[in-house]
């Protein structure tokens, strides 16, 4: 079995952590800042993906893996980092060997998977998956009007290769959970099955400002209780739901934003995820119902601009299949999973097999500069990566 | 009976109206700021209210006038201005009789009425009245870190004089009442006989930034999520104990305030008023219990600071008559009410028998460029106040 040199994999995720370094240990690498291009390097699309390819002995559609190297404005250091890196030590290893497959290996990251500047997230992976056009992808604006268009040429990433234009013969991520239920569990592999549905709203909410002290309770017209009362409906929505249902209201913003006055404006996101396309659905309209009687009842304008919406996807379970095989071969404990969060493997999946193999994260944090990982976890799930895409590159 | 010049009186507030004026015909004079500077003129205490005072045939202590000429962000143009222009034109209008009053008429305004840059509100008549030491009045900072008493001496008003040297026999404040009350019920003047007791806490709410996806609700610590059940719980609690209570969440961030992060830092206000310092304590006391509550549930800390605390106040029963008796001698409706809003004329009650004159606000609109108040209003309040502080500078 060819080994791979976990030193050598943890050295390069402390050098491309050491790029957005924030204080905490973690990463702010927005999209198509300047800190996200000096992360990167090879052939690059027209979204600015860029793709690492090691020739096969036969010419056949290459066995993929990569994840992305942006990250949110709190970010940890190997939320995507680790799947990109992991991805180059299965190519530096089979080189150490000398070793030739039989398919092509490539090794991808792909452009602004978090969303945190622009949205959608997963923008390049789902461009690349045929879902978005490169004009509408483009015109994307961040919120100081910077379009990805345009952030792209600036950092000299508006690559000249079609998106998608190396259909692969799988793609399979390795990542972080970004979750507590490895860590709770002590398993040392998930096999992640699904990646649940995402669906992010915009509300704009205009009421009438005026003064806190003369103005009785039945006379007002507050933005800012519209965006409390959802806060409040949606946790109380995810509880009854159950399951996989979470819900969350990460910004908000009022305006005049004074002690004294009641807030006339109010923009504010909800965040909904199931891994069920039906109970999502649910979850968006009881969202919406009980935002229009707020919003009767306290006779305020809202205004809904939808951010992102993603079903949720199921990978190609005979892929998901071999992930716990080799997991388990290498005597590691698995758990087969869910995947909470959004991965440029679900676009992957509208092209070809694709699977995740993620490895624990301490105590569930992510996007959280404490995010962490043990380094016999980092080295066990690459591992299991460089098996996998060995076997994936020899197989039929 | 001596009549006041009503154009004077308009184009006097069109002319401090146009200092920090804003679009929608509002104001934003900050206290302390350039323009506030701009907006003054006699002599200065030491914490920069300004009285000018019209001599009388006796030397004695004389009838005030006055309020307040800084604004909220989002001001309106007669907020505070009308009772200091109002009193200018007393004094013109005596002049013009060539008229000479028994008691001396003094017209002030303080400074930092508002409270929307430097905490706590009322700040200069709290001062003058003895309420505050000029220290810890000095020491005052706004969110950038400005103190009042370099700000003061920046815009060149930290005075030579005592504040409080000059005692009042009487005080008289003329406002509008930037509630609905006057202008729904199509009364001309309001007979004030008390203000509302005031309740200002900030709270700071640390939780755990986490992802958005992959954290189950049972996990989390959400910042946010306690503001928004307190914004909610502060409506239904003043909605419970109905009368003049009244609850606002006026200001509110979070951080890292993204779409996918559970936020792990909340600021918010809460605004409390009761004309019943018994129930405005109970309301304190409400909310300190369910922001407790929730902060054990969602395991997230919570500090409080105290903004500012004032009790309610009762004027002056003889006043108040007065008030009533003037308005009426002019044929014009009349309605005993409270003030939801804070007034200097609160904190001199404190050091002399007082009383507050109202006029209707269009809609109650206040704290809002859009708030209004009929010319023909703004002259009778005047008029009323002209003929009570003649009377009181003859009087006894």
């Amino acid at each position: 079995m060819l080994r791979l040199d976990e030193l050598r994999l943890l050295d390069a995720l402390d050098e491309l952590a050491g790029i957005g370094a924030i204080e905490g240990g973690g990463c702010a690498r927005l999209a198509l800042t300047d800190d996200d291009r000096i992360g990167r390097d090879v052939r690059i699309d027209a979204i600015g993906n860029v793709i690492g390819l090691r020739a096969g002995a036969e010419n056949l559609p290459p066995v993929m893996t990569g994840s992305h190297i942006d990250t949110v404005r709190t970010g940890g250091r190997y939320d995507g980092n680790y799947g990109v890196l992991a991805g180059l030590e299965v190519v530096r290893a089979l080189n150490d060997a000398k070793a030739t497959t039989r398919r092509p290996i490539a090794v991808a990251f792909f452009t602004n998977e978090e969303g945190a500047r622009f949205q959608p997230d997963m923008l390049g992976s789902l461009v690349y998956a045929g879902g978005l056009g490169l004009n509408e992808a483009y015109a994307a604006a961040d919120k100081d009007g910077r379009s990805v268009g345009d952030e792209l040429r600036r950092i000299g990433y508006l690559g000249s290769a079609r998106p998608g234009a190396l259909r692969p013969h799988a793609f399979v991520e390795l990542h972080i959970e970004q979750g507590p239920i490895l860590d709770e569990e002590k398993v040392q592999i998930g096999v992640v099955e699904s990646v649940q549905g995402i669906s992010w709203t915009e509300y704009t909410v205009t009421g009438v400002s005026n003064h806190a002290g003369t103005t009785p309770m039945r006379l007002r017209h507050d933005a800012g209780y519209l965006a409390a009362a959802v806060n409040v409906f949606a946790r109380k929505l995810a509880w009854e739901m159950g399951g996989h249902q979470v819900a969350t209201v990460g910004s908000l913003s009022l305006r005049p934003n004074l002690i004294n006055v009641v807030p006339n404006h109010a923009t504010f996101t909800v965040d909904l995820r199931n891994t069920d396309e039906a109970k999502l659905k649910e979850a968006e309209a009881r969202v919406a119902a009980h935002i229009a009687e707020v919003a009767k009842e306290e006779r305020v304008e809202v205004e809904a601009k939808v951010l992102a919406r993603f079903e949720p996807v199921i990978f190609d379970a005979t892929l998901v299949d071999r992930v716990e095989h080799h997991a388990q071969a290498l005597s590691l404990s698995t758990r087969r999973m869910p995947s909470g969060a959004g991965h440029d493997a679900q676009m992957m999946q509208r092209i070809c097999p694709t699977a995740m193999i993620f490895v624990p994260s301490i105590a569930g944090l992510s996007h959280n500069v404490k995010e962490h990982t043990e380094a016999a976890d980092l080295a066990a799930g690459a591992q299991v990566l460089l098996n996998l895409m060995v076997e994936l590159a020899e197989g039929a």
